[in-house]
C-alpha cells in the first residue's frame, strides 16, 4: 500500500520482478481484493490497516499492530520471508523494524547506494537517526562497510568520514572524535571525504555521517541534480542494524523502481547480507 | 595574491570591473612589481607575504602580519578601502578578518547566494565555523536576513531553518533548540526547510544553518551539479558578523569571477550592509 502510485505500481513492480527472477517469490501484503488474479510465486498476505503519509509514522506505526508495514517484518521474523519491502516512510519503517525484528546496534541506519560519477558508494546514515555519537559513527561504519561487500561485491571497502576538509582535525568536535575511533578500528579507513566527494566519488566506498547531515546532503544532491536536469539520482535504501533484511523504496516508485527494490532485496539475501553484518559488528565487539 | 590564476585572474578581473563600473576605485595589494602599468583608479599597496593554500590557516595569518590577506583588511578597518575582496582559502579570511576588524556577533558566519531555480536566496553558515548552538543558529539567521535584504533586494526576507522535514519537532536537538528561538524572534521565519528547498528554492530567501552541515550542502551540491554536467553552482561567499565588509571568491576564480565579487562588494557596500547588520542584530538584543 505503499508510495504514490500505490497499490497499482506495487503490483505492477512485483509482477515485473518475478517476471525477470525465476527464483524470486514474491508475497503482497494489502487487502487482498486489490491484487485478485495473480501468477505463480506471487502471494498475498491480508492486512487491513495503512499507515498514512500524514500521519506521525512512530505514533501510527505503534497504534496500527495489523498496519501492512508491521506485517511485512512479521514474516520476515517469522521466517516467512527472507526480506522486507516497503515503498514510502522511512520512518514508518524504522519503527515497525525495530519493533519487530529487533536491533543488531543501539542506532540502526539508513544506508543509501549513491550512483557517483567514478562509481557506486554507500553514504550512510541518510537519515534514522539525528543526533550521534562518535561511537554511533564507528557502528555506522561497520555496518556500511558490511553492506559495501554484500551490495557493491567489494573486499575490504575503503571507509571515509564526512567532514568539511580533508585533514585530520577538520570537522566538528563529533568528526574529530569520530576520526580517532576510525583510525583505531579494524576498518579500513581513508580518512575525511568533503561534499561533493559523495556525488563525485573515488575517494571512498562507504562514506559515514549523522542521520540529519546525511539527509540534508542526499536531498541537497537530489535538488541540485533536478535543478541542473540531470536524470535524477536514484537510489535504494536499506535499514542496517535491525535483525532482519529490510529495503525502502522513494514514494514516488513506479513499476521498474519497485522491481528494483525487489531485486534488490533478493541480491543483498542471497549474498549473505546478515551474516556479513554479524561478521563486522563481531570484529568491533573484539577491537573494543 | 590569493586563487589558482594569480597574479594575472586577479590582475585581470580588477581592470575589467573599472572598466564596467566608473565610480570603483579597486586597491591591489601585493608585489607591486607584479602590476606596473595601471589606469587610473586602480592602485597597489605593497605586501610582501602571502598565505599558501597548503599552510594552515588560522596559524599563518596570525604569524605573517604584512600577509596580504591581512593588509586588505586594515585598509578596510582604517577607512582606506570600504571592502576586502579575497580569492582562495575563506578560513584565511575568516581568521584575518576576525584578528584585523573585530567581530559584531560571537560567531561570523560564510553567507553564499545560491543560485536556486526558483530565485536566488542566502545560505549561511557555509563553513565559518562547524560547533554552533541555537542561540548563534538565531544570530546567523539575522545576519542573513540583513544580507538578503541588501544583496537580493528583499524587505522582510523569509527565513527557512534547515533540517530533515518540514514539521516543527523535526530534526537533531539543535535544530529543535532553534526552532523555538526563531519563532519567537522579529524576523520572518516560515519554519523548517529540507535540502532539497536550497537548490530548488521558493521556500525561503534566508536558509539558516551550522557551518558543519552548511559546508557539507554545497559541497554536495556544486559536485551533484558537475555529476549531471551542469552549468556550475556559481557562488559568491561574504564574512558576515565582523565589523566590515569581507568578501571570499572561489579558489579556482577566472578574471570575470575576481570581477564579479569585486562589483558584488561594491554592490553590498553602496546598499548599506553594515548599517543593515547593525540593526538587524539591534532588534535582536531588544527582542532578547
Amino acid at each position: 500500500m505503499g508510495g504514490d502510485d500505490a497499490p497499482a505500481a506495487v503490483l505492477a513492480g512485483a509482477l515485473l520482478a518475478v517476471s525477470r527472477d525465476a527464483e524470486l517469490e514474491v508475497v503482497l501484503v494489502g487487502p487482498p481484493e486489490l491484487a485478485p488474479d495473480l501468477p505463480d510465486r506471487v502471494t498475498v498476505v491480508a492486512a487491513s490497516e495503512v499507515v498514512g503519509m500524514d500521519e506521525e509514522p512512530a505514533r501510527a506505526v505503534r497504534a496500527k499492530r495489523d498496519a501492512t508495514v508491521r506485517v511485512i517484518h512479521r514474516l520476515v521474523r517469522d521466517g516467512e520471508a527472507d526480506a522486507a519491502v516497503s515503498i514510502g516512510s522511512t520512518g514508518a519503517v524504522l519503527t515497525a523494524a525495530v519493533l519487530t525484528l529487533g536491533r543488531l546496534t543501539p542506532r540502526p541506519a539508513v544506508a543509501v547506494i549513491v550512483p557517483a560519477l567514478a562509481g557506486p558508494l554507500v553514504l550512510l546514515d541518510a537519515g534514522a537517526s539525528s543526533d550521534c555519537t562518535a561511537e554511533q559513527l564507528l557502528s555506522h561504519a561497520q555496518l556500511g562497510a558490511a553492506y559495501a561487500e554484500v551490495a557493491l561485491g567489494l573486499t575490504d571497502p575503503a571507509v571515509g568520514l564526512l567532514s568539511v576538509g580533508s585533514e585530520p582535525g577538520k570537522g566538528d568536535q563529533l568528526r574529530r572524535d569520530a576520526y580517532l575511533l576510525l583510525e583505531g578500528s579494524a576498518l579500513r579507513f581513508v580518512g575525511n571525504v568533503e561534499g561533493y566527494d559523495v556525488p563525485l566519488g573515488g575517494k571512498a566506498d562507504v562514506v559515514v555521517t549523522d542521520g540529519f547531515t546525511g539527509n540534508v546532503l542526499l536531498k541537497g544532491m537530489e535538488g541540485a541534480d533536478a535543478r541542473a536536469g540531470g536524470g535524477g539520482l536514484p537510489v535504494s535504501a536499506v535499514l542496517l542494524g535491525v535483525d532482519g533484511v529490510s529495503v525502502v523504496g522513494h514514494g514516488f516508485s513506479d513499476p521498474e523502481a519497485v522491481a528494483g527494490c525487489l531485486e534488490h532485496a533478493a541480491r543483498v539475501v542471497r549474498e549473505g547480507l546478515m551474516a556479513r553484518l554479524r561478521e563486522r559488528l563481531t570484529v568491533r565487539e573484539v577491537a573494543s
